[in-house]
């Protein structure tokens, strides 16, 4: 927890970074989550994505409900290390809790916001499971 | 500035919110940026990326010393309403004030970080001109 290379990322106030998480293969953006030292710590053991939920005040191991893990290919820092970028597989090919492949299914179009993207499995299939 | 698709969106304690911006063609993520209303507003009819420089506390028409303007062909927000993805045409091919193409390009390899991505154009020579 005390390694170097995790004291040069520059860590916000509440000591978080945050994290884009893109698939690996099709390069699209599936979401933005957050860690803390002790998530992306876990994350580079593991070599699956754990995130600090911001709502629950707990690590999260993504996937440990729905199964939609993240397998880590690769991660990056930006020239100012204080944003990570995560490449990952995609495990079951949905990232975002609404059963939708990325969150960013929601599309500005003449001063409205139009979700465009097709649920792929039903939520209620996928946390009742 | 008042706009109902303003309001939709989820902005933080600081009324900013996070803009991941994505290279349309490419998809590679070029850099995390931030906005706040008016950015966001001024974006949109501009037609180009303008962000709120939490650095100097002032609106940021990116490009507007480099020259290296972000043309924006798509905005969308996430299920959360929290995080935007701005999709653009990278004037110049470059993104990063390093010169480089990306600001993502540091890659953690074996617990060290190392930049990996070649520096297209000094920025010297960009910030000068």
């Amino acid at each position: 927890m005390s390694e170097a290379w995790l004291e040069e990322l520059r860590w916000n106030a509440d000591a978080l970074i945050a994290v884009i998480v893109q698939d690996h293969c099709s390069a699209e953006v599936l979401m933005l989550a957050w860690m803390n030292r002790e998530a992306l710590s876990r994350t580079v053991e593991l070599g699956e994505a754990v995130y600090w939920s911001r709502s629950r005040q707990r690590l999260w191991h993504k996937g440990e409900q729905s199964g939609h893990i993240q397998k880590v290919r690769e991660i990056r820092t930006d020239c100012d290390r204080d944003t990570l970028l995560l490449r990952v597989e995609q495990i079951g090919g949905i990232a975002c809790h609404t059963g939708r492949r990325s969150c960013f299914s929601t599309r500005h179009e003449q001063a409205r916001w139009n979700t465009v993207e097709p649920v792929l499995r039903d939520p209620q299939d996928i946390y009742s499971s």
